[in-house]
């Protein structure tokens, strides 16, 4: 079992570290991928080493994605060898869990069209103009996707993706 | 199920947030208790509501009661009612998980004698000074006492709570 966690520097660091721990705490082996290698630095100051960058990765070595939110979505959004990775996830219909504004990542890659979710207020506006069906909850799972909207959702979020990593 | 957290102002955040929600996914109701109502705020900004005060808890209601690292300890140390607490826990047999920071709270009510524990590196000289067995390990199981030294052991002292709450 194996996790893979997008982010970058200005991460919201409890939706990095929570979930982070979370999988240690299974013995689900995570690998964080990001811009470049080294250390990355969340808003509240918590440093994450980095496994992998986007070139290094293959999606097909993990078994469900995580899209921490912060500012780190804004920076990942325009980089197309992330996106690329997402959209390699949703053409496969394997787990993608976006909370806060991890979703805009799947907004730039136009993933969102048509499909239900939700995501930080802010962020709203944007995720009804790329076509999703937004609702305000705390958790919303369509398909192969798990949304949620910040950090007091933690609970809810990692309860739905512990059960699918449970299969 | 019910766990208690005690702690304060200047908590070592992700040893308080993870299990936080940890607990919740779990739908284990958690209190916070500390000096005042209201919010305390961690060393890294992170806010938590206080759900009582010492003089408004009774051990009796709680299974587990958790200490967080941080500055708080240094703070609670000298609380006799925050002692009593713990105390209290103590002479029920009852689980007590310290991480960090936290065991200086059991140093203070004198719990440690003759007992096996772990900390941060730089509350060992005094953990020993108070009679401890002290064991420079990620996680360290003695009775009702569970005892684990910084952020990074998270997941295997979580592992230890989750495996104790669940009997």
């Amino acid at each position: 079992m194996k996790v893979l966690i997008m982010t970058a520097d200005n991460f919201e660091d409890s939706e990095l570290l929570v979930p982070y721990y979370r999988f240690k705490e299974e013995s689900i082996q995570v690998d964080v991928v990001s811009l470049k290698t080294g250390k990355i630095t969340g808003k509240h100051g918590y440093e994450v080493a980095v496994d992998k960058t986007f070139d290094e990765v293959n999606a097909d070595d993990y078994d469900l994605l995580l899209l921490p939110g912060g500012k780190a979505p804004a920076e990942l959004r325009k980089e197309r060898s992330a996106l690329e990775i997402v959209r390699h996830f949703f053409a496969g219909n394997k787990p993608v869990a976006a909370i806060c504004h991890g979703p805009q990542i799947l907004i730039s890659a136009g993933l969102l069209h048509g499909r239900r979710a939700t995501c930080y207020k802010a962020v709203a506006a944007e995720m009804k103009g790329a076509g999703a069906e937004y609702e305000d909850r705390e958790l919303i799972v369509d398909g192969n996707l798990v949304t949620s909207r910040q950090p007091s959702d933690i609970p809810v979020f990692m309860k739905e993706i512990m059960k699918i990593l449970r299969g």
